[in-house]
């Protein structure tokens, strides 16, 4: 009596669902057990040709997926709980469902974020896959995007801007054809677009010790506006302090991109975060000892203009496009 | 520095999103406060083309979007307490935003389940709209597809197949032909398609007088079939006690549409459920008192075989497909 949507669940999607809140994916529902934490919520969706490549390999596709939710998990403190994901498919097809589930199970397993549920469909249109997740944290303690205080200094983890420049690269862009000596530095920076880096390690260390924090995914400028503007405050960047990759400095260096691009690129999945001075070492060891870095880029500041970003001679610098809208 | 993304979350959505925990959308997570009850979480996607048509009008679309994640909370006896929806859109056009956003801000009053978060996406492709929705139950109470027991009464709410029927009008077939002088009774079966009418005033009573339960979103029979595997018992069902409207009625008399049609079609969203004999009165009762009814329509058999559907002489009907299936 099994339909073969059912046998298609069955098969690629009930041996990630290992929680038992998730029922093996046999029932209508699943369940978060009652605890004394806080449940923090978020979703984010990426569809085929907007967010991903069609011909990106279906193991990165599903790993984006999961990470991209991750990310906002650990820019908020909180521990990763379990996910759902719609899946909306034009066909099952076993050649790319099968290392689809497998790469969602081994991410699922990494980062301690079971399948719990979800709805497979039918489309005419593009895949689409839309994943809301779940995290805990102590009761209260969520960190939040406004809370940021004149005085604090931005800090960001990682890099920025590669996985824009990966993009670039995947499109045959000016990134493709100024690094078209270096294959190495090019599957790198498409790497660090198909498969993000969510902080998650750090997300205790966000929790004690930023004010404020989000994730940086639709470019650092236009994000960091996005904080400052619920924070009530504004700040001051120094863009000679934006940490990039070797291979964006080089870029950069040799004129090819300009850092306005690395800004307002998206796809970084780095915390952004106010932290007050006296967290800051800690912060960046906390950051050292989950396997990245966290930097300081400037400082909160008690205006409500938008932020600014101040070249080598202190001064601010002007902008075009600060951040990535679909509408 | 506002996005146009975030200029649609703001006009369209803040408004929607009452409950403390969604931070007026203006964060990238929401709180589902810590609580002595467990969480349960479901989620349902609906795709234009495939679970709704085109040209349906905005506010139906809206109301089916998150009815028919409330159904799936009613049939696990869960009070409705946020929900998660990601948009995907070809365009941001205001005259079907609107009357979108105002609708599914009147269910989600109606139903006490506020907008607590979510994704707004471009796509070139067909309009969709997933939803994940949570509902709280105390502890250890929520109702399973698990847990009928053979004795246990096959009990539904409302009436079956009114929404495959009204489906069929709006695609011009043999329905819309048979009721040509109807136009009331095709519009009644035709709001039946677009708007479900969950039950979530029956909660309580599932939560209390069921063993298990589900919500027929894919027909009668081959939601009773996932039912009774998952609870490894079977079911006899007398066919003539299955609850027509008195539209489906006329159709059936006439030999316009047959039963099977009826109990294979999709979309009634009412509570299947397995009551203990001694329940289903009071099960009944509060079903009157939801402004519905509950129809007991046959028995669970200590069998492992697919449930059987009787006809007035008492012998198994043999039917050709008892599910929708989206592969």
């Amino acid at each position: 009596m099994s339909s073969p949507e059912d046998s298609l669940i069955a098969k690629y999607f009930a041996p990630l669902a290992t929680d038992a809140g998730a029922f093996g994916l046999t029932d209508d529902a699943a369940i978060l057990n009652a605890s004394g934490d806080d449940v923090v919520v978020t979703a984010d969706a990426i569809v085929e040709g907007v967010h991903f490549l069609a011909d990106d390999p279906p193991d990165t596709i599903a790993r984006k997926a999961l990470r991209v939710n991750l990310s906002d998990l650990a820019a908020k403190g909180a521990e990763p709980a379990g996910f759902i994901m719609t899946l909306a498919l034009r066909e099952a097809k076993d050649a790319w469902l099968a290392p689809f589930a497998k790469a969602l199970g081994e991410d699922a397993v990494h980062f301690g974020c079971p399948l719990l549920g979800g709805d497979t469909v039918s489309t005419p249109g593009p895949l689409s896959i839309s994943i809301t997740a779940f995290g805990r944290v102590p009761e209260g303690k969520m960190v939040r995007r406004g809370g940021a205080k004149s005085g604090d200094l931005v800090m960001v983890t990682g890099t920025i801007g590669d996985a824009t420049l990966g993009l670039d690269i995947l499109k045959g862009g000016e990134v493709a054809k100024a690094m078209a000596n270096d294959a190495t530095g090019m599957a790198a920076l498409i790497d660090r677009y198909r498969v993000p880096q969510p902080r998650n390690a750090l997300a205790r260390a966000v929790r004690e010790h930023a004010h404020a924090a989000m994730d940086v995914s639709d470019g650092l400028a236009g994000d960091l506006a996005k904080l400052c503007a619920v924070s009530v405050v504004s700040a001051d960047i120094r863009l000679a302090d934006v940490p990039l990759s070797a291979f964006a400095k080089r870029l950069v260096a040799s004129g090819a991109v300009g850092i306005e691009r690395l800004i307002a690129g998206g796809d970084d999945y780095e915390v952004l975060c106010a932290v007050p001075q006296e967290n800051a070492g800690r912060f960046m060891a906390a950051a050292v000892a989950a396997g990245t870095t966290a930097t300081v880029i400037g400082g909160f500041a008690e205006r409500i203009d938008p932020p600014r970003f101040l070249g080598a001679d202190g001064k601010p610098v002007t902008f075009r496009r600060v951040s990535y809208s679909h509408f």
